[in-house]
């Protein structure tokens, strides 16, 4: 027999190992320890502390995006909360679920207004951090009333597992062992989407599938926010069904298999490489799934598609050639959307490959010696991934060269060129690890930072040698924020970041010797002759240890599509400056 | 001549220029590099750059606590001034005064509510942002109308010195080119402290020294907030005119010369050695200067000092034997109090050494050999220090070890006993170091810090060795997080950290290389005779280079004052239980 009830810790974890979770990341602290002690009762789970809290909501957003549920980050009132802050944030901006638990002073000294540490004068409030994490969340519950604690619980999650934001769950210490009624616990979540108007959902597949019918050079441009909100799968169905020129921007690359002979390339603006724009901003049908407009995943808002010709399918709202329907989620639209195609493809004339020749990526560079290029090193790096791969490119250099590269099949892609945090792929990529592991994926996990952003977050490369992983890491060596240099005072010294450090030496600080037992290469190149060597290496490729390769460029070479999409914006300002005057 | 306006950026660096500020602290971003260019032309100040922006507030909240004047910080809107919310929260509750530089978007992107990057949906609000701080700051301006920019300025970094708390100024990228009167810079901002009436503050000193000419065995407990808010000296002056016994906190450490003979030690209520609870507790007058009266700065809220004994001089109440004045501040008031003593003590009965035989600290330990212990630890470094040094003790083991010691003349002390925040001397070092070469200190600067506490911040160890500093760094290495194994689950595996990262590669790594020139040295002791050693070698004293000294001890070895405040609050914790049932 079951016990009738289980304490409010055993509870909460037990609805997080509900949704898939297998790992709680964050840092413990006074008031979380009781916490973290039930979370041993529950087997399906493993703690795995990071070096900070940053770094911790870092990491758990890399699970998210690799594993497909939210993650769960835990941390303490105050110092840990406000720590995660930006992490969290970045959550928020690019729809990646967290869960985050904060553990609490108990309800008694919260209401005596104690002066305990980590509060603040003068309201002597222990409460007040729950205010200041407002914008960044979708939802929260502060537990303090016995009554609807495992109700709100319940809401919670489910609000964050629909919305793929984040949302918080503030747990007093007193409340873990708060028994509530463990019969809850067999009813699993209902996390499905589900939109308000059955009929309206049918009104957008009906109206898309007629112009599905008569457009005559459809695409699909296929952005991140389907990957975030769990439409991938269906995303590629609709590729392999309709056989549309298909195209992915610098947020969702990889979303379709890149080698497919239907896939146009990384639409983002002008920004692109040629024809690609023309294909997709002279098309009838644009078939637009999940979007995320921002500056750099539109190259500078360049992106010109007329409504007429766009069917919008958002996680907030959908359009169909400029009608719109407010507050549809795209992915119940797009699952009957592809039911509806599959029951009888030729009725929509379907497969309906694209007449167009193939769009291929131009070869940025035949450099075979002497310096390192960014023209040569993106595209090299594609070469050198494996299907299954996942891939992270920090922001910066790495970010704007990264989509020159062409991905093998299956290759899951992590950047924050939304949000853009520095330092945010180094914790990311603990994450990805992580989830990697539990996916069993086959493939490597591929880190590629500049050394500024590594200076942010650099201890967490110590939790991948800790937890035994083996990621191949690229640190893009060229002295400084290059990506500040192209922006502003390329030689101003405050771009500058310590050139002392000796990254051939990383991997053996933090862990990676003869006596721990824990085996690592690492690398330096200066020369494409030297990359070449490392690239083509087969131990360094089946990469059965944690490897380094640094790769040193000049800090004012920039890729081309960061200096397209500055000459953009500058221009835009010339313009209003002018229009001023 | 002079130009008759200069522009918003130069201003803004030229108010911070003249509080005495000669090193601002923090990260570039997009949204902030103008405004850093204008740095250039204040030669008064220089641009340090930290690894990442939590450790660019920590640093900033280390230099104004050695500096005496607020700092400066920079960070970019979104991604760097959420990195820095805890660093800012931290200066927030310990009163160290902070002005927040945040560069953003310009005032028509804002207005257009561009999907910019460092944004987020829904509402598209750039400023966003500051709604979040609100807490965490005594006020802020945000530059959108160019009538009122300079007189905002003024006024925020006006009340950041006066209230010692962090203030913030939100920059706009087109502002920093709005030309202000650059007549104002002629008249230096007016910071000095002044109470409302005249008439309070003599009744305060009347009624005080009426109290000291009856008192029969008078005390000083010197607190914190004296030093953050300017009152050390006054505290001195007062300590010598009166030669009553005084007392520090754990907050306030190294206030007073500890070897002077009416140093009566450490208050920390009944968290103390013996006879220093009796002689506050049994006064019946205590002069309590600027009290912080937290949870480990009481030992555990067991502080007893009647009101008819109490003179209670805060930064904003003062009380004389019960009678409270809201609103006061004590420093006008102590101001006074030393000048009226001065003119005549001989009229007060001063000056009145204690009757009591003085306190002296019992020795904690006598060992000479074997494996080092926490009671043998804290009273040796304090034997290692010289008269001048600046150390700086983590949260931690650290923090509760380190009262044990005896400092020697002028030793500035940097905890973070309230807010407790891992990680935060690591940076605070940094400011610290700073701070010392701006005010020619002859000292020392010691980095007392446990290893898991170091993992959170380490890069900004990076950052010593690219500006030059020759810090003593010690790492406490004992396992994991030992002080909160003490509070609960000794020996789960959430208290655990990398054990593998290798300290004695740690300066190498991060820069300290025969071929980069720089000097280091580096030792690992795990018994009293290497210990011993080390710190008796005059090399190593002499801090001619930075140095490491890793120090090895049990994981359950824990400070006895952290272990009495951990008896004081379960016995608290079952007492209210017991009372439930």
């Amino acid at each position: 027999m079951s016990p009738s009830t289980v304490p409010l810790g055993y509870y909460v974890w037990k609805r997080i190992a509900g949704l898939g979770i297998e790992h709680v990341f964050g840092v413990p602290g006074d008031f979380n320890l009781t916490l973290l002690d039930q979370i041993y009762d529950v087997p399906e789970l493993t703690w795995l502390g990071t070096c900070n809290e940053l770094n911790g909501a870092y990491a758990a957003d890399g699970y998210a995006r690799i594993k497909g549920t939210p993650a769960a980050l835990l941390t303490t009132y105050g110092v840990g909360e406000l720590s995660a802050m930006n992490g969290v944030a970045g959550a928020m901006a690019e729809h990646t679920g967290m869960i985050h638990l904060v553990g609490m002073t108990s309800r008694s000294i919260q209401k005596n207004k104690l002066l305990i540490h980590h509060t603040m004068y003068p309201q002597m409030d222990h409460a007040i951090y729950i205010g200041m994490s407002e914008p960044v969340r979708k939802t929260h519950c502060f537990l303090t009333d016995d009554a609807t604690m495992a109700s709100e619980i319940d809401r919670v999650i489910t609000e964050g597992v629909k919305s793929r934001l984040p949302v918080f769950i503030y747990i007093p210490t007193d409340v873990v062992d708060v028994q509530l009624d463990a019969g809850r616990l067999e009813t699993p979540l209902d996390t499905a989407i589900k939109n308000a108007s059955a009929s309206v959902e049918q009104e957008i597949v009906r109206s898309t599938v007629e112009l599905i019918k008569r457009a005559s050079n459809p695409v699909i441009v296929a952005d991140v926010l389907t990957i975030r909100h769990g439409g991938r799968e269906l995303t590629r169905a609709l590729v392999d069904l309709t056989q549309f020129q298909t195209f992915s921007t610098p947020l969702s690359k990889g979303i379709v298999d890149e080698t497919l002979s239907q896939y146009g390339g990384l639409y983002n603006g002008i920004t692109s490489f040629d024809g690609v724009s023309d294909a997709v901003h002279g098309s009838d049908l644009v078939l637009n799934l999940g979007p995320l407009l921002s500056d750099s995943n539109t190259g500078g808002f360049t992106r010109d598609i007329k409504d007429e010709h766009l069917v919008y399918l958002g996680h907030d709202i959908c359009s169909v050639g400029g009608k719109k329907y407010d507050g549809v989620h795209f992915l119940p639209v797009l699952k009957q959307l592809v039911e509806e195609l599959k029951k009888d493809p030729s009725k929509y004339g379907l497969p309906r490959p694209q007449k167009t020749p193939q769009l291929k990526p131009p070869v940025l560079s035949t450099l075979t010696t002497g310096k390192i290029e960014q023209a040569y090193t993106w595209q090299r790096l594609g070469k050198f991934l494996q299907p299954n791969d996942i891939v992270l490119a920090e922001s910066g250099t790495a970010q704007f060269g990264m989509p020159d590269a062409t991905f093998p099949p299956n290759t899951s892609y992590i950047t924050q060129i939304f949000w853009s945090s520095i330092g945010f792929t180094v914790g990311a990529c603990l994450g990805a690890l992580v989830a990697a592991k539990e996916i069993k994926s086959p493939g490597r996990v591929i880190l590629i930072v500049g050394e500024g952003s590594l200076q942010m977050t650099v201890q967490e490369i110590g939790s991948y040698i800790r937890f035994g992983f083996k990621p191949v890491i690229f640190v893009i060596n060229n002295n400084g924020y290059s990506i500040e240099r192209a922006i502003n005072g390329p030689e101003q010294k405050y771009n500058d970041v310590s050139m002392l450090w000796d990254h051939q030496k990383m991997l053996e600080f933090f862990g990676a010797r003869p006596e721990t037992g824990v085996k690592s290469r690492s690398f330096r190149c200066e020369t494409v002759e030297e990359m070449e060597k490392v690239l083509g290496n087969e131990e360094f490729e089946r990469a059965d240890c944690i490897q380094l390769c640094e790769i040193v460029m000049d800090q004012f070479d920039y890729p081309w599509r960061l200096k397209r999409q500055l000459d953009i914006k500058n221009a835009k300002l010339a313009a209003e400056a002018s229009v001023k005057k």
